[in-house]
């Protein structure tokens, strides 16, 4: 026997109109993935009783399996009560063991039981009651059409405990032996979502359908996520998946079964497992290297300082950039990078440090020096790499992507990775390619 | 006649399986809002061709103008072109304008053109192109079955900048001229949304049902949106927003029609104003105040360098924080807070700081000073002010609140605001207000 078929109906003004964001499906997906089960479709509407039967009666006809999220609550235009009863063909009643819990939650709270919250308890005819921890709404269940349906209050922490105390056990109990789902995420830096998609077509043309291949293009981190659902897949899983993490090398930020991590977290694990320090010395960034840095709990064992210079004067006054400099070579250029990272090194005393100036834009750019043209100068003090990329985005995204790749060449030096990252063969200013 | 129904479809693996919450549909919400237009319903799928084309068929069936989000991307299991064509129909085909489109985002980023990259401009034979300004996917549009469809990318900016700049445009050319309406946005900082709508409550018994009310909470600026459709409105609207902006008093941070602005930039706007330079010395906040500055073009005629300082020897070593401070009275104090600032204003010479030193945790509390504690110093070389607040959030909130609110103390310094802000009478150490 196969998965059943699962489908979620969410109902709720606010959620048509914009005034929430729905983060109850999430969560709903992020459970039901935990028992293999995946939600196969996802209908939101209005309070509207009309649309509520038919989608009603159109989803149960397609599922094995049907959530309706909302509509619970004690006000008119709650109404899945009404809709389910509708739907189904029965009539709506007064249910004891929802009024007895409406009272004892009255009680408890010193207020008396008005209509309102009366409304509650006329459920459909013949539902079973699903017990509400943390709210006055009861859920309730109906099999109907060979499907289970299950009613679910809207308000998050009332859903989440009634899903995994109530609804979770029961799915479960009629699940065909324990299916599973197993998922992995390769964390990419410095390869566009179409290069990857190209490097995977070329080299694995025998990509096996047990595995499911999906992307998520993030800034800056792109995500290649490997799933499989059955025990023959898993075999598979682990053998493609080194294949993959072999071809991506070095573009590769980690591969991992929970919580993503940012690249400002990768380099300070690294950092921290070496005991070394790093100083930032910001330009065209502005401080946000340092503030990515800062905001991993623990940075401060391995940051101490960093050093935002924007006008030349104070790259001068803060980081003794000789003034010279910015009449012979401009103060976006590999003379005054190094002389940033150098700077910065000797008053921080760190092991490590980026240095980046470039062009954010929208003005200040000339021929010669395009918007976009940003130096990069990182290592230790007798040690300093250098590279000048192009990087022709909007101001904010251009600083998102200078300081990702400030990380990511921090985390290649620390690594001693030798090759070429894909970003300096793309990006670098005149295809002159360096990275010493 | 009467306005067109909306419907959306969204698509992706990662909306179903929760490893993203949908936020795109809540933004489209919001904008249709603008032109009078309500979403009557909502499916969203994974990345399945068959779902996808029996949705497509029957969402054309029931509705004016489906909007499809998502499955624009580059890889295979971006299926929207495809199951659109099959859906309507018409077989997929080159489309010029689109591989124009392709190759110039291609050459602008030096990036060569690949076969993934080329799917894209394979689109249904006869759909028109949608420009997409952000993003290397086209959308595209059909007339099918009396339902003006669109294909939007899931992307969120690329999305936003399309749906404003080209879609909203050739929509609103079709509707009914009493649907248009108009919107003004007043942007609130330092109410939370319970104690806004309190003093709406108490303040307006009698608001006008033509204008309608909206809030949105945003991390750091409140939003209230005011909304009419009709001419009666519009006249009570002015009245109304008058008397709003007068009770909200200096937490109102503007009244704005288009896009809004960033704490910092009406703090640069003022400083520009007054030709006056401003400097930071962040600890806690490691760079986010300073990064927020050059984040708003033109930062550089205000900002020319920012101090991080996250240990106490750089405290020392960069601002001449006398080192017996640190024993005597804490790194976070007001002693240290206030020579940070000191040590700022020295080095760059600018004319404003802000300096802040806090517990962001989630470690290194103590009794006295818990995790959430922050000192706030801010002002002229003569004229420095302090306080501390506690403010009991998670690191990274913790952060982004400080830095909001750092901020906001020099915006109000600047203005010469006398009056006491909210979150400082809610949030000050300890209960004692202070504030000179």
């Amino acid at each position: 026997m196969s998965a059943p078929k699962v489908q979620l109906l969410l109902t709720g003004n606010e959620l048509m109109t914009g005034d929430i964001v729905d983060s109850n499906s999430a969560m709903m997906a992020q459970t039901l993935k935990d028992i293999g089960l995946g939600i196969k479709r996802k209908v939101t509407v209005a309070d509207d009783l009309t649309l509520l039967v038919s989608e009603i009666t159109h989803m149960t006809n397609s599922s094995d399996i049907l959530i309706i999220n909302g509509g619970l609550g004690p006000t008119i235009d709650d109404l899945t009560a009404q809709a389910l009863a509708l739907a189904v063909g029965v009539e709506l009643t007064q249910h004891p063991q929802a009024l007895s819990h409406l009272s004892n939650w009255c009680q408890q709270r010193g207020v008396e039981l008005n209509d309102p919250n009366l409304k509650q308890a006329i459920l459909p005819k013949g539902c079973q009651i699903i017990a509400n921890k943390n709210g006055s709404a009861v859920g309730f269940s109906l099999r109907y059409n060979n499907c289970d349906i299950y009613c679910t209050p809207g308000v998050p922490h009332e859903l989440k405990t009634m899903l995994r105390e109530e609804i979770i056990p029961r799915i479960s109990e009629d699940l065909p032996a324990k299916l599973i789902t197993d998922v992995t995420r390769l964390q990419v830096f410095g390869l566009g979502e179409s290069s990857l998609q190209k490097i995977i077509n070329e080299q694995f043309p025998q990509w096996p359908n047990a595995v499911d291949l999906g992307f998520r293009a993030g800034m800056p981190l792109l995500e290649v996520k490997l799933t499989t659902g059955t025990q023959q897949g898993l075999a598979l899983k682990k053998e493609w998946q080194e294949k993959l993490s072999y071809v991506l090398g070095d573009h590769l930020i980690a591969e991992i079964n929970e919580r993503p991590k940012s690249l400002a977290e990768h380099l300070l694990n690294q950092l921290h497992q070496h005991n070394l320090t790093v100083t930032t010395a910001e330009s065209c960034t502005g401080g946000l290297i340092a503030s990515q840095l800062t905001e991993i709990s623990g940075s401060s064992m391995n940051f101490e300082a960093g050093f935002v210079t924007y006008s030349n004067a104070m790259k001068t006054a803060m980081l003794d950039v000789p003034a010279h400099l910015f009449e012979q070579y401009g103060a976006v250029s590999e003379e005054v990078v190094i002389a940033m990272a150098k700077g910065s090194l000797i008053k921080s005393n760190a092991d490590l440090s980026i240095a980046v100036s470039g062009i954010a834009g929208p003005d200040g750019g000339t021929n010669e020096k395009p918007v976009g043209t940003v130096w990069f100068a990182w290592g230790s003090l007798n040690d300093i790499k250098t590279q000048c990329l192009l990087l022709p985005y909007k101001r904010v995204k251009f600083q998102q992507f200078v300081a990702a790749i400030g990380l990511d060449l921090l985390r290649r030096y620390q690594q001693k990775v030798t090759t070429i990252p894909n970003y300096i063969t793309e990006r670098s200013f005149d295809r002159a390619v360096k990275y010493q």
